[in-house]
């Protein structure tokens, strides 16, 4: 199985779920400006849209989209529990992977992190902000994943609050989804997947000739004085 | 079963899914600005963020999101085959349930709807058109739907395409976009759920007291006298 991704992208979601599922995988890394993975191919040949993450089978099958990737591994690896079995919790799962993809993913972030939207077009965005934010918390109250246990909506959700740092929206004005996204970076597929990627998007931006984001310089010293 | 729905929303997705079920539901129409039912009850209280459609099951639970809604109705009624059966097709459903809702639905039209939106914010929405509507074009070359037979994909696809008329998008500029939106137009289940919701569609507009759209108004006027 072949996982074109981008650094702390919303693929980071697919390897999270790999990780927790105990796959191996080849990532291959594509880079998002220019279209091309890190050895040089083009990626548009791969999916005409350029957006990551696409899964190519080992039979050369390509799937796109995350709620149709994540759904994908947690079919074809069963025994990692990654979605539910009952057919009311699945149409639930649904349901998440729906409104992180589209309230959450491109109505809020997805126009934030854009260095061609305008201060007006993120202002837009954030009006969004605390509907959306404010009902997610209350549906987090008193629970520890969206479903019963974790599943690959919450690697879709971690991936996509994760980008909170670098945008003016503060998680911590929601403390159910802080707490949500404590224990979820605690969980050991997801703390591999995201030191991994943190040191591939540094290194994406030093071939960017790029500084990291100030937000994301003082997580990464932190999370060294922890670890340190 | 019951469905909160707004007349010509993305709601309509679901009332021609049902129609092609040839399934009897109740139909609540919420009156989108002002979050209540046109009988004054709050919608609140049904969806904390206020989106249709909610499909409520007889037994009441509540499902949310068209990709949710839509592949529940197509697991509910097995029989009208609006959703494949083997695990390949599935995928690709759900990666095209997934791209309408995301890259069509949430980063497009939504914003080009949506009388808070500056002209800044939609000429950000507009900027995305080429690529996406471009790239569907290159995918729905030579074929009838979205997958080999009729699914809730094309039934999504229809009502988000089906919003153009009141936005800057020409869908002639793409052919096969275009002679796919006619087809569809012509199935049954589609025709009658158009023919319904503009009907309540213009009736809402009337409550409120507001001019049906132009570009709308020369479209009813045109069926009228295809039909007359």
């Amino acid at each position: 199985m072949k996982i074109y991704f981008s650094p702390l992208a919303c693929s980071l979601a697919t390897r999270i779920a790999l990780y927790d599922a105990g796959v191996d995988a080849t990532f291959v890394e594509v880079d998002g400006p220019s279209k091309r993975t890190v050895d040089g191919a083009a990626f548009l040949p791969v999916h005409g849209l350029g957006l990551v993450p696409v899964l190519e089978t080992d039979d050369g099958r390509r799937i796109t989209e995350n709620a149709a990737v994540l759904q994908y591994i947690a079919s074809a690896y069963p025994r990692a529990a990654l979605a539910p079995k009952d057919a009311a919790s699945i149409t639930e799962l649904q349901s998440w992977l729906s409104f992180v993809g589209t309230e959450l993913h491109k109505a809020v972030y997805f126009p934030l992190l854009d260095k061609h939207a305008s201060a007006e077009v993120r202002a837009y965005s954030l009006s969004k902000v605390d509907t959306r934010l404010g009902w997610l918390a209350s549906q987090l109250e008193g629970r520890d994943f969206l479903l019963e246990t974790f599943s690959v909506a919450d690697a879709y959700l971690f991936a996509v609050l994760n980008w909170s740092v670098v945008t003016p929206i503060v998680l911590s004005r929601w403390p159910a989804i802080d707490r949500y996204m404590a224990r979820l970076r605690e969980r050991p597929s997801i703390a591999r997947a995201v030191a991994e990627e943190m040191q591939l998007y540094m290194r994406e931006l030093a071939r960017r000739g790029e500084a990291l984001p100030a937000a994301v310089a003082s997580r990464v010293s932190q999370a060294s004085s922890a670890n340190g």
